[in-house]
């Protein structure tokens, strides 16, 4: 039964008065006895379908009668526009039943999260869960376009790896032909390698952390998109960030109007995502934190809530840069001025949401970068190929990590991360 | 030390008779005693660089004579255009030295594959690898671009999955918290799902097979794109699939001109890449297969040799289709004329290069699907998520998998398809 000449339920408005043939499963149903109200979708569009009896066939009225919530169906009708609001409904002559469904599982009541997790195959039909993918599919296709405008390349960097890009710990295993292998955390130190034939390099793909933390920010597989500049200072780094931020969030409320109303979403804090963002040093933030209250340390990295409380006062993302040196990874380069300090920066974004984005320039000094492996007890060997990066031709470069389910998340207002991918993995969730 | 205001090496033309600044790296140096002409790449272009001694102060000079290949360096000269050809060069005024290299590993004599794939981080580098990179980036930008044009979400499909899709061999296998996870071998199953949901989706990532065959059409991480579409038909799915071929393959032709001729590609085949393709039962390719003189059975799958001697007569795509059921997966629906055979079909590559789609229409029947999960021996329990699709609002529907390594070799002309991804993971192969 293929569906040529179907019309979309979104591109209605072209079509009033006409009749017109669409394909579509039906998502609630009303009666009054003599006109029955199909909401339907199509995958693109949400509309009303009215079906009066005296208007229909008699084994049409039957059919429609029949008819289930989340049943497929064929319908002919005639497009009409409603007399006050932008929305098209469909004046219904004929149906055709491609599926019965049986009962669906997920009804209108409020289900657990735990119930709908392991329905996600069925509830990812759901209004707000479409909306929640649509708005991923923009910010992902919203990646590759600033990419290529900024002239970057993609290069896939690769999952099973020999050994761990920040430390051992986190990481899953497994054997590969009797030796051992990891899932790769991050793609950064493989793209690295790129930017001395392509310049400006990216890749974006899944990555793991076998975190037992239970947390509504983690997940044990996400998205992440690396950027790799050589010639880029710590400032053009920061820089191309809050250029790459503005972009996406203001595609999002471009060309998702409709999917952030139907998730209730106040996008008037988004519309404030305006370059350039705030800026201050860990220092400056750990004197606002103690002035909020904190009794964070001095040299101590950021948590989770006090990311949270800083952010209480922003309404704009907030790059906060030079983190004590002891708290962050090795291949970051020292602030020339403060060697305790790295050139690195977090972004954190407003409304609670926390880090979306870890950057720093990088080591680019072979006698440092050594130096810091065995600080970290890394094992020199298995950093041999990084390290020849600095032997020929080495320059200064930056780079940064963007969580694709952190971004999707404070862009659509969700509360946790496992709503922002299609399939979460969690510690206690690898089904379905 | 920034490049702000450094030009690209590809857009010289817009610069001649103008002095400018660059940065970049030298591959080659040859001298001629009172002029060195450095070989030069930015990621974007590959130029020559002129410096007289008659024109320089002695310290720069100096400093040219002491240059390494693979050292980085900023540039500044004035353009000039090549009198016959459309090149551009720069006549040097000053250089100074980012880091001068060490000598490079891989020089310009012979080197065999192991060693270079030891080395794959710094064979990145060369001209060759520059260019196959290049035209792999376009191909993953251009698909993203096909699927929007054509009104496809992406839903990415997990890579830690509890079960296999296609039988249990072949699959990596992970300690998951203490329960068994296993790799993806593909997204299908996952994004037929959100077919409810979006109508037309798919994913596009890396995906997993423990492969213990070492051919050089074999790696043991590559990246798939699934695509799935509801109300499809196997016809619609073929033309799908041609569509997106002709359009990727005139894409490369378009935009990787300069890197084709460098990887010495005659792309007069390619020019023929035009829809429709050769289509052919797979009845109708054992038969000609039996006449170019293969001995291949009536019900046998074709395998890497059958498809390399079909396509000898062929300069199209041939699309072979309607394979017997038994050599097929269980999902795939039966021809309603001969229920002996599945509703598939395979894209075969010209010029050699074999299989880079496979797809078919899905059973889309509850009870059929129950029947061939039973006779493929497959744990009915993992599938049920999978047969819930079939109860609630079930359609027609198809998709297929196109291989990105497989269709970047053929369009590169590759022998082999390790050279086509970044960082290849084959069974002897993990490093770097």
């Amino acid at each position: 039964m293929p569906d040529t000449g179907s019309v979309r339920l979104d591109r209605l408005e072209s079509w009033v008065g006409q009749e017109v043939r669409v394909s579509a499963w039906v998502y609630n149903i009303r009666s009054s006895g003599k006109v029955v109200f199909l909401q339907i979708r199509d995958g693109y569009g949400w509309v009303q379908a009215v079906a009066a009896e005296k208007e229909l066939e008699s084994v049409v009225w039957q059919r429609i009668n029949e008819l289930t919530e989340e049943s497929s169906v064929m319908l002919i009708g005639t497009v009409s526009k409603h007399p006050k609001r932008s929305e098209y409904e469909l004046q219904v002559r004929d149906v055709t039943v491609v599926h019965r469904s049986e009962e669906f599982p997920i009804s209108k009541k409020e289900h657990g999260v735990d119930f709908l997790m392991d329905q996600r195959h069925l509830w990812l039909r759901s209004k707000s869960q479409w909306a929640i993918q649509r708005v991923r599919n923009t910010i992902i296709k919203g990646i590759y376009d600033f990419m290529e405008e900024e002239g970057f390349t993609k290069i896939d960097s690769p999952i099973l790896t020999p050994n761990a890009c920040e430390g051992t710990t986190e990481l899953f295993e497994l054997d590969y032909f009797g030796d051992t292998a990891y899932l790769s955390q991050s793609g950064q130190l493989y793209i690295e390698a790129a930017i001395f034939s392509h310049r400006k390099v990216f890749d974006f793909g899944p990555v793991f952390r076998a975190e037992k933390s239970k947390t509504r920010r983690h997940l044990t597989e996400f998205w992440m998109m690396d950027a790799e500049v050589a010639f880029a200072t710590h400032e053009d780094n920061m820089a191309l960030q809050e250029k790459l931020i503005e972009y996406l969030v203001k595609r999002a409320l471009v060309r998702n109007a409709e999917e952030l109303a139907c998730l209730e979403r106040d996008t008037k804090p988004l519309e404030k995502i305006i370059a350039p963002f705030v800026r201050m040093t860990h220092a400056q933030a750990v004197k606002k934190l103690r002035s909020f209250g904190s009794d964070i340390k001095d040299g101590a990295d950021l948590g989770g809530d006090d990311e949270t409380l800083l952010m209480q006062q922003y309404d704009k993302p907030v790059i906060v840069e030079r983190y004590p040196a002891a708290v962050k990874a090795f291949y970051m380069k020292r602030d020339p001025e403060d060697p305790s300090l790295a050139l690195c920066d977090d972004m954190l974004a407003p409304e609670g949401y926390g880090e979306i984005i870890g950057g720093s320039e990088r080591e680019d000094d072979h006698g440092l970068l050594l130096q810091r492996i065995r600080e970290h007890n890394l094992p020199v060997k298995d950093f041999e190929w990084y390290l020849d990066l600095r032997k020929y031709g080495s320059v200064p470069h930056s780079g940064f990590g963007l969580g694709l389910e952190r971004l999707v998340s404070w862009i659509c207002g969700l509360k946790h991360l496992r709503e922002s991918i299609p399939f979460p993995r969690t510690i206690n969730r690898l089904r379905p």
